[in-house]
């Protein structure tokens, strides 16, 4: 077996990684590593002078606005009559709000790569029925569903029609409250993303905003055993697109499917 | 090797095979097969005395409703305004229609077990509309949209309002009339089955109201990668459900995701 050249041979002492790919920080060390034992990028052999390499992919240097929602096999994310007590609104008394999600808590090694898949991005739109159950005026001290630590880890820009204080909170997440519209939101999570994607939350409603405005590159599908019959519901109102299915994995209580939406993906109707 | 008893070793000349599974006749003779050579099943050895043995299975005997069905990843089936050129009503000029199946007729091998699945039933059960564009009375002659040799080749039970004589066609399809309403139909479906399985095969209204009555087994679903926005929909006006995902695979262009709806399977609500 020949011993490849690794970047240290070549004279390369910075790689820059620009990927398509859901990488964290520590997926992008990893990928490094790997290239650098194998010198697998052509643009390596390519541009030995170089200080800065690039991942020879075709499409490139995109930062991704992603979808990743959970939904019943009837395309509900959530249920009608959301109320503070039940974030999911009406659920029969079953508790199908949280059957929804169980994947993520239940079988956690099962789904790992989904799991992990969901934290990477850099910044976060949520709709304010997602944040939380007020309307109207901010008259009350609400921080959101998550408690004092959120999951985000980064910005989350709430859409509202109602200004206020952005509200910082325990591991780097802050809430920032746009009412500006859907476009404007992303402006701001895409600057605050730099680099990273930018993943919008939910609910249905404000998925289907966003793809009726063709502005979502990726959609992560995951579809829950159960129908709901009722509630909000995805790609209500949203035109016929064309997706692309770039990956489909079953678990044992879950499917989960990605598409990828082409940049012009409406069709003529 | 020890080597295991046969059948015949055993005085055994004749087995009947009791399974859940979709056994074409030569898949239940390579399963005899195979269990004459390992002598496999506890039945054989605690009954050696029996000419009759069955399969060890917990749920048995059964003959299935199935319902397999291709869909949008909005759920749905068809478009609407239905005509005699275009049985999948409108697709907005690009042919969804035939996307929708196109897993079947342009990937055949990628996806032969879904599609032999398919012929497997031993009789079928479908909706006026999926027969044909005609309404009303049997006013001129239409024997379906598929040529002089239907793919069903076994009997087919069409839901109408409408008598009308049964229709025999090359290959061993015959469309029968039923008159009486969905659980007649499935009475007689049933009884032309025997031990087979009965499929309901669309279109989704139809499957909606098998579901609704809680008739249906299993639901095979094949959902492709793009939306339509509108037409007939699975699971519209139905209760909520509780399935159990027995199976999900995806090939390249579309997620095979079977459903088994357990006996009690309406939720609360």
């Amino acid at each position: 077996m020949t011993r490849c050249a690794t970047f240290a041979d070549l004279g390369i002492d910075h790689v820059s990684v620009i990927t398509t790919g859901p990488w964290t920080t520590e997926g992008v060390a990893t990928l490094v590593e790997a290239a650098d034992q194998v010198a697998a990028f052509d643009a390596v052999r390519q541009r030995k002078s170089s200080q800065t390499v690039s991942a020879p992919v075709e499409e490139r240097a995109m930062s991704k606005v992603i979808c990743d929602l959970s939904i019943s096999a009837d395309g509900y994310s959530a249920g009608r009559n959301q109320t503070e007590e039940r974030p999911f609104g009406d659920d029969g008394g079953d508790g199908w709000g949280n059957k929804l999600h169980a994947w993520i808590f239940e079988t956690p090694e099962e789904n790992r790569a989904e799991v992990d898949q969901r934290a990477v991005p850099s910044a976060f739109i949520m709709g304010r029925n997602m944040f939380g159950p007020l309307r109207g005026e901010w008259d009350r001290k609400w921080t959101g569903w998550w408690g004092d630590k959120p999951p985000f880890h980064a910005p989350v820009f709430v859409l509202t029609h109602y200004p206020r204080d952005s509200q910082p909170m325990d591991g780097g997440t802050t809430f920032h409250f746009v009412t500006d519209g859907i476009e404007f939101a992303l402006r701001q999570a895409r600057e605050a993303a730099g680099d990273g994607d930018v993943s919008i939350l939910g609910g249905a409603t404000t998925i289907n905003q966003y793809l009726a405005a063709g502005l979502i590159d990726e959609l992560r599908l995951h579809i829950v055993p159960l129908t709901l019959g009722g509630g909000t519901r995805l790609f209500d109102g949203v035109p016929p697109l064309n997706l692309e299915q770039v990956e489909s994995r079953a678990a044992s209580s879950v499917t989960h499917v990605t598409y990828r939406l082409p940049r012009d993906t409406r069709r003529t109707s």
